[in-house]
């Protein structure tokens, strides 16, 4: 079983992500073009709670925490190409925090973890 | 995108589950015999958060559904394989509901859901 | 302290409110007015996840329970006011839910729970 | 609406005690003395999960964010108390992760923020 000591670093990049997201979120509910934006506003919402739940899950150290980092992966990288789409600057801002959030996942998921 | 409503009977199973295992987390810590139990203790309440979350993500109709079910019904067997070593009701209790639960999220991660 | 066993009619309310506001929350993403659906795509989402946080708090018997249910009742009185401004049926819908989840977190809050 | 970027230090130290609160939740639970640590093993998670919630909310910009960390605060300054009467390292440190959270969440509650 890793400790939360041992994932600290993918702990951070999930709150980071989840940050970026909900900024991203919280800002598209602002802009003009609101009918644009719809599926940017749902996708952030939903990796942002993700991005949460697996910093929460690491942080306990559950015995499913490559499962559950496979999903932030996932997440994050649909998070990504919905971002893309937009010139806005927190989209590109969250962008790149999932991107950063993605890589410690997969990184993660490939992790010999003793249970 | 599934709906809230058409999710509404696995959303229930989720919830059931969540309960079932908080009951078996809550009544573990106040067995005597609570070193044969530490096991049963984490995985009750890991279980509990995953069906917690996976309870939400159907309810605002995440586009990771199926995935976030997966790990639900992992962790709902992994939480099955632990209660059965356990006599008490409140294991066997817990058994149930997490069956129904892993059912539930197996035939969901089958649906062939329009994104 | 109370039990999941005890909670469970609160636990319901609250999920029954998570789920209504969830559906509002998907369904005014798809209105044509957007732009004057803002706040209430807002604190829907928002009082979803306070409902939901609540079923999970009262299901694993927290201590806090008063306290978290106290926020719930505030974020679904606050939802109240938000959806009554809006015709739509989801809106009214959400107001029902809310309506009775707040009275349930109102009733909670002042039962003698020997903790 | 204070945004998430305002909030960042306070989400930080909200992290941070999640964190603290895990070590310790897996730590006691690994302990000799077992039932003497019940009570700080339930608080533990029960503080975890309020401080991971706290972090979340707070990222969304959510206009409960004062109730919530009031709250959190008083969770952690309960996993004080408890954590307060074992000499393991992971409960001091507990101590001291929760204390600049509960400093940071009633700094927070007095905050004029312009909804």
């Amino acid at each position: 079983m890793s400790t939360p000591q041992q994932y600290h670093s993918y702990i951070e990049a999930c709150v980071e992500a989840m940050n970026a997201c909900n900024i991203s979120y919280i800002s598209n509910l602002k802009e003009y073009d609101l009918e644009k934006l719809c599926d940017c506003i749902r996708i952030n919402r939903d990796c942002a709670e993700i991005c949460s739940f697996t910093a929460q899950a690491l942080s306990q150290g559950s015995i499913f925490a490559a499962e559950i980092a496979e999903v932030c992966a996932k997440a994050c990288e649909a998070c990504i190409d919905e971002c893309q789409k937009h010139p806005q600057t927190h989209c590109q801002e969250c962008v790149e925090a999932c991107r950063r959030c993605a890589q410690m996942c997969r990184e993660l998921m490939e992790m010999k973890v003793p249970v």
